[in-house]
């Protein structure tokens, strides 16, 4: 079954989902799967409803046509999107490749619906890993001084690549202000840490000294305030005394792999609605 | 707020979610929370809705009379209730105390949406504990030869207090099978090991032998075949090697006060659809 | 059996096993359990010892005297306890009764081994919860300008009660510095957030509006730092976008309880090791 | 540091650690870490003891042979090794490769210390995977009737290859009983449920039929009982009702790498003792 998707998020009143369902209905939508969430605390309504591709009379951008003076009236963001057309994703990663080996493994094994376009490095490591599934693979270096010029490269990158997300696989360069906000919402991190505990350098060292009893990773949205963009999601494992950071470095590493994983799984199946600092994530 | 909750499985077929919510828009219904789900392996729709009651325009039972032509034509299992119209419930205990002293604090706490109509118990034990509560407790003890006679002063408390529900908190004694199909999903147990492991008596002995790492509850609904009626809910928890058995009842009993607490909760608020062997848990 | 419990941290060193080992074997000691820990990051030594005490020659005063040089010699600091001799424990609490429900209930079941000397309150709210255990409650309201008094009364409260450790089941005034000091390593809290995210007041709010994916609670020990005390144990619940904050409050409550019972279980037999701003803990 | 690693197990009886420690003491050993644990419903001791070996008056061979008479009094099972000596390993695979490209990727990130000697499939799928990392590719195919001349081969190799430890990674052919015998203790399966539900085969649709609430993966020794054999680890996640049998399968592959890796890893560290059905794991 071929499905499409709308995703949508708007100021909450009286009868959306009807009038929405009905608009459906109207053009002989088959509904597969809704989804709907009213945040009463913040007055706001969410939903993401799965169609039937085959049961609508209109094709894809003559439906997105029909649906636009709906949404505008609600005062909505929204998608309409075919699952069949995967997103393009671009992946960012540094020295660490536990979390590009995994999201590599999981999208040729089926699990993450999307066509990877590139993988940027500011090193060379990594290069054999990626190029025999044949993705390009871009050395992007960082020297003193050229920081920007670098960064334009790697905006050039993600443009040519028309990419639709850019994952940070344990990239320990922090994104450029401007860069987060051309591509807000855009751009998924793994934080080795539980967030808001641990937030910047060193966590497993930090955790270590604390003495926490468990630790964890955080997948976020990238913002231009560090490590403080909206949680896709979390995970967590025990630590016990007779771990020392060596040992919280490669538990840690199982939580950053799921964490990020989930994260981006939900992103490019339009799970996952933003609202300010919150997500909506309606899991699979 | 208050709210009215429609509770409704049916075959699935097109346009269902369209027609539900196009009724109680008709009667002036504002959609607080929607919860819907197709199991397309089954071919089954469920769903769960909760309207203000405030904004229909008509009363309780009308609004059921309304409902009735369109659910029969669905050929829909279905209930529409007032949330404020809380549950009435009894519990069942034997000698372990943990799940009953569990359920009383939530109760009071306002975690568990109902009235605790009576406690029937086999042993004198907790009669402080509930009588201080201002609970009706009622000793039916079990002697060789008349648990018939038992059962059926047991079912005239049940029948007696009204209950909507009835909940097995580490009940020792076997539901007759002709009580359990006269009370068809309006028993639930908590079966002290994570099943279909251990059914039956003794499991955490038998976990022990087994030498499992992990060890569990599950919540169930009571069937004539023992331990194999839908699940709610289940937990689990780490045993390790130094874990004897005393300390796996131990460590089982946060289990099961947790997974029972879960799913009487659930059940409560209109939360858990049946079909078959598996249920649809709407979580809060 | 009855165990005696040997309890020691010192500096790490070659042979501290043995010759700790020899001193028992030699004074006809049967090991029943043996923990021990280099913490090699730090240079320090951790173990805890069960004997069983029957087989030891010496009564405890003199086992003790005995060990005192051999203690002395290895800079050590240590104590040896029989397992027979319970802690006294005081319970602090403010209005929010989850926490002291629960230890009174583990406490009835056999699974905090220790006598609950009294329970302390500022409010009147559990006066009957308590007393109907048998067990003195006191009620020390806090009036503006008399905090000092206050506590003057409470520590005389914990002296006469001849306690052995304090519990802060929920209670919400901040301990004195000085007392903090004079009552080191023996004040238990449970605090309401996965530390070190959300030190202070309102964390479940602050959840909230961090939008984090799991939400926690932190059983550590008290010290005149805020929230900053050795970590005995931490327990975290899945949060969803569908979780408002008094949802929140309610899945926490359930962390709450579970890290502090387990916090101050270990503490009561011996199992917790503190050095610096970290604990070891051989879990049972 | 370098270590050497002793592991016993045998009947209870008075002063072990004692004597043991004594041995080591005598011949210079500093003993890093310490692991003993006495099964008083079996009445066995355990230990695992790490030494520096650096500080070891004697060869390996010598301390070996120096150790002997001892082990032979307390009528242990024992050995001692060397960290570094690191076990070879033979992995066994079918058509599923999410174990083995998990295994592969952590024995190059350093959390598997052995070397992999040969890795053994009944299908070519994963030659290319195998060969690119420099490890010799077996395919033994299993044509109808011929199962037995498969498995000399396949054993062959095994010894061919000194192997210490054979790792079942979803390899679906059933193991022979005169090969589980010979390899007894040294051949780990992961099982894809959380045993002793669902044993044999189909277990994820098994599951979704009897609607279980978490789903699990269960890695154990292989025993000429299927699915019988010790359990090293067991790793769970949760289900709900909107997972079908093909999520089920990809939620399981999470827990099958996790559960499959820690197990090896113990084992591959001396960590893991046996004893009838049950496992000491002193975990790190």
């Amino acid at each position: 079954m071929h499905k499409t998707i709308i995703k949508l998020t708007c100021p909450d009143r009286v009868g959306l989902l009807a009038r929405i369902t009905a608009f459906i209905a109207e053009h002989g939508g088959n509904l597969d799967e809704v989804h709907q969430f009213t945040d009463s605390q913040a007055g706001w309504f969410f939903t993401r409803m799965a169609i039937e591709t085959e049961t609508l009379r209109l094709p894809l951008a003559q439906l997105r046509a029909e649906f636009s003076p709906l949404a505008a009236e609600l005062n909505a963001q929204w998608t309409i999107r075919r699952e069949a057309d995967k997103m393009r994703i671009v992946l960012m990663v540094s020295r660490l490749g536990h979390c590009l080996a995994d999201l590599l493994w999981r999208w040729k094994a089926g699990e993450l619906p999307c066509d990877i376009a590139a993988v940027v490095a500011n090193h060379e490591d990594f290069r054999t890993t990626v190029e025999r599934e044949g993705i390009p693979f871009h050395h992007i270096p960082f020297t003193p001084g050229e920081k920007a010029a670098a960064f334009t490269n790697i905006e050039r990158i993600w443009t040519d690549a028309g990419a639709d997300l850019i994952v940070l696989a344990r990239y320990m360069q922090i994104i450029p202000p401007d860069l987060c906000h051309r591509w807000q919402g855009r751009i998924i991190n793994i934080h080795h840490s539980f967030l808001p505990s641990f937030v910047g350098a060193n966590p497993y060292q930090r955790a270590w000294e604390r003495g926490v009893k468990l630790i964890g990773a955080t997948c976020h949205y990238v913002t231009p305030d560090l490590d403080e963009g909206p949680i896709l999601e979390q995970e967590v494992i025990r630590a016990e005394h007779f771990h020392d950071t060596e040992d919280l470095l490669r538990l840690g590493r199982d939580c950053e792999k799921q964490a990020l994983a989930r994260g981006v799984r939900w992103h490019l199946s339009d799970r996952v609605l933003l609202h300010g600092k919150r997500t909506v994530v309606f899991r699979d």
